[in-house]
């Protein structure tokens, strides 16, 4: 139940995870959030949308790559400091995604690492990027 | 159910939501999110670590502002493209938290706000500090 | 999986079920229902309020009632015509919500019975009553 | 964070808000109250039904008439005394409820209102008409 040290981790390292985003992770994630914008929740509305049907919140897609920073790179015990990320496009009910993240820049006087968190669709279309930075656990 | 367009929200224009943040919400999101941290998960792991118990995942906090931002201000029909964010304290079971967004800038040839998201406890400590960056409704 | 019919029904019947309302509860039928009232979900706001601290929904002892009509008295095949209730007095997390139906009047001709529904909590004290209107099934 | 007072509620007006009804509303609906008739459950007796497949809980409409009540109008702070509910036609998974609320009378001297509560669906039908009671909040 511990993650990689900072001495244990090098650039290029790489971990993933995928799963399909379904109407009902919309409805839970609404509940925890609060958001229920129509986008969302709304599927009279959502027709008339740029997206012509409900998407998921991007938030989803986004905790997808929070959990593989949390589960496996680095792992358990990583303090997570800070993230960037751009929502490039929209996640549809039965879109599979795949969260990637993959260690950019060690700092091991400080301790820090920085990591491309992405996301893509079974399509390989990119959906998010950005950058997580982490303290990763010290042994 | 449309928010505001670029020419309704002025700098400075402010929207906050506030909420306890539960156990139940933290299942909830691990369920969704796949993130099952032991120091979200693990009492007996999480006593153990600088946090003293466990702590609520630090996505939760930041998808309250991402529903301020969604539900208020400057609210449906926004269209979300990025959000960077710093992670400045934890959150535990019970704590309330209050999201709040501020106008920061905008830029009305390209559509473009830039919105404060940030995150304090009932103690009025930072929880979570970012900008997120939006395509306001178009009327 | 076939409720009483008319004549099955006699006055006075009776069935029940009980349950403790927990936090978990409420946050998921938040999320069902959209309602995040800070009544609920707010303990800081909840304890300046005339209950001191977050109390539950009233819809969630209500639904109880419902799931007695629909899973026992009369049960499954029936059709609910209307309800009425009045909230008497809060439900608080933990407490445990005994809902009870009683068959008050039936008319045969029009296949219909209204059953009082109502809501006790652990201490005797009466939270919610009314009356639910329902076609009992046919045989 | 309170909502409106008596003297700020004229007969006549109104709130609404609309969404979607799911399937995983039904599922966690059907956990949080315990109902779990075939007639919301069991897609194989449903189809036998007048129906012809699986419908909501009529209880999920009446929560989003609620949480127009508590959210918006009157809105927090108001203390619901009562409510009764005709159901009057099926909601199918997929429907779009739309809930509405209307202020049609006001006893200031006992800081009471009436509202009126109905849904509709997608096609305009009404799906369920009634009135709530209800102790707006005192500033």
């Amino acid at each position: 139940m511990m993650g990689k040290s900072i001495k244990e981790l090098n650039i290029g390292d790489e971990a993933s995870m995928s799963r399909t985003v379904t109407e009902a992770d919309v409805i839970l994630f609404g509940g925890v959030s609060g958001d229920f914008n129509p986008a969302h929740f709304d599927e009279e509305y959502a027709r008339k949308t740029l997206f012509k049907g409900r998407i998921a919140h991007g938030m989803i897609a986004a905790s997808y790559a929070t959990a593989v920073l949390a589960m496996k790179l680095p792992g358990p015990g990583s303090i997570y400091l800070g993230q960037e990320m751009k929502f490039l496009a929209p996640v549809r009910f039965g879109d599979t995604v795949i969260a990637k993240v993959e260690v950019l820049e060690k700092n091991e006087g400080k301790n820090r690492v920085i990591l491309r968190t992405y996301c893509t669709n079974q399509d390989g279309k990119l959906i998010l990027d950005g950058k997580a930075t982490i303290l990763p656990p010290i042994k």
